[in-house]
């Protein structure tokens, strides 16, 4: 494979971030390295960790989606399924990180975690020819990703790499865990917890966000929106994206596309102004969110009568 | 996303393939492209289509993997599904596009399609710093891939953009359906096509390979070998791949990796040579390979005590 393609080797945008993490641990001389994860962060740290000759453990809600789970299994890392929410899990990691010391990427060593977070960003200038766009729409889970996009930006204006100008920046929940985008609609800063999450979109399933406070303040201070689209809304995101795009999103792409598509409605944003969705993750990590969704194949025998009558039949 | 990385965005090396033979076909005026496809060809063709505005129709073996299934579905293409090997599809797909003259892109424009494989040769030379590696080994389906990477490495040759050098090309097969390394193995020219496939790297499963004699050319003229990696090692493989490199490889991955092993065993490749496995597609896709033999999420409750517990009972 191309190297440039190496950057997902997980096929989801936490690449970027542990790739910062582990070479930070390394430093430090951690020798074991660990996370809490709604899965994509637990399957990078597993990689990464394989191939940087690392030890790890990935702490995961037990009711993960199976290619969530299988996708951290292969790689030889030890998986902990928690019997409860992230949040449950993310209490646990502090407590594990105390005791044993060792580097939870996004809790211990969690600013090196979230520096990485910052290339998206800067990649989103490059890719569009050293311009910020009108619009860009992000998915929050801790909600650290929409901060250090923003932060990514500003850096880049100071740098005089990119020019400065108005670039509202949206963030995506979905309804059934939208602690942040709640906070947003009703104009509070104060992030009220979601204590049961209830909603296909796992990745994005943290009832009691980090970085909530921040991305509010991401949000009001470029003149973004919040929206959080329901499940039914993510599924047709998903589909939308992959029939007129040809790219197959994970469910928190879905809720990306979604709450664009509200974000249009509303008239937030127009069609004439640039817009950037961030597509975190590959839709075959979250298969289950469609597999009976999309239709299926109609099968029939080798023979060229049969496919004849299969098409007479269709028109 | 990066934009190198949409050069996978179906996560296998068809997209390359794909791309070329589907710009080729929108120019000669077809409305309606196709294939005859062990899966990941399906993928790339039913995506492509959906974002280049064409209308699709991808024909699979129906016991194909879930992960590919779905991974054409998404993108809103027609499925068919064929009661029958790989080859019983192929020949009806030669059928249809002599009735309905649709672009099948690899019977009818086949030539742009092989083509399309050649920029993963390209690509390994320009990955090596523009030289060629003392060995490649390629898995082989219809065993075009093999014959255009070795086109390309003439090509660039020839071009004088990199030394000409002995690189030896090695072709791998899974053992249950392996006519071009039997073939290979005994010295033959000439296929003798395997009329059922029993394997799990379906996507390898071409029992009547269209480039077979090609494939055995190309191994002969580089001094290159074949080996045929039984199931067993295959799952070995892309294990060892995924825990040692960080990557999950889909079956035809495994092959590869478990065909380098015999190589390596059997002295044709030694540890002082460089040395490039072609990594096709990405383990998502064929997750029920792996699925029971990498082990098992560990579950407890969220609590310190439990987790303590259980690595005491660990160690």
């Amino acid at each position: 494979m191309k190297n440039d393609t190496v950057n997902y080797p997980t096929l989801s945008f936490k690449d970027r971030v542990v790739s910062v993490a582990l070479s930070r641990a390394r430093e430090l001389g951690f020798e074991i390295v660990a996370c809490a994860s709604t899965g994509n962060l637990a399957n990078s740290v597993a990689a990464n960790a394989a191939s940087g000759g690392l030890k790890s453990y990935v702490f995961i809600p037990a009711d993960l989606e199976t290619g969530k789970v299988l996708g951290s299994l292969v790689y030889g890392t030890n998986v902990i399924g928690i019997r409860g929410t992230y949040d449950a899990v993310n209490r646990l990691c502090s407590e594990i990180a105390g005791k044993y010391g060792w580097a939870f990427v996004n809790v211990n060593i969690r600013p090196y975690y979230a520096e990485g977070s910052k290339s998206l960003g800067y990649e989103i200038i490059e890719q569009l020819g050293w311009r910020l766009p009108d619009h860009v729409v992000v998915p929050m889970a801790g909600g650290s990703l929409i901060t250090k996009i923003h932060k990514s930006f500003k850096e880049f204006v100071k740098l005089g790499l990119v020019d400065e100008r108005e670039c509202r920046i949206h963030g995506a929940q979905a309804e059934g865990c939208a602690p942040i985008v709640n906070a947003m609609k009703i104009g509070a800063d104060i992030i009220k917890p979601v204590s049961k999450p209830q909603t296909i979109v796992k990745s994005l399933a943290i009832g009691n966000p980090a970085d909530g406070f921040y991305s509010i303040q991401t949000m009001k201070q470029t003149g973004g929106w919040a929206e959080n689209p329901d499940d039914t809304e993510v599924v047709a995101g998903i589909k939308l994206l992959a029939e007129t795009e040809g790219i197959f999103a994970e469910t928190a792409g879905g809720v990306t596309v979604a709450a664009t598509q509200r974000l249009v409605q509303n008239g937030r944003i127009k069609p004439n102004e640039s817009l950037v969705l961030c597509i975190t993750g590959h839709g075959l990590k979250t298969q289950e969110a469609v597999a009976n969704k999309c239709g299926e194949a109609r099968v029939i025998g080798p023979h060229l009568r049969e496919f004849s009558a299969l098409l007479d039949r269709k028109n």
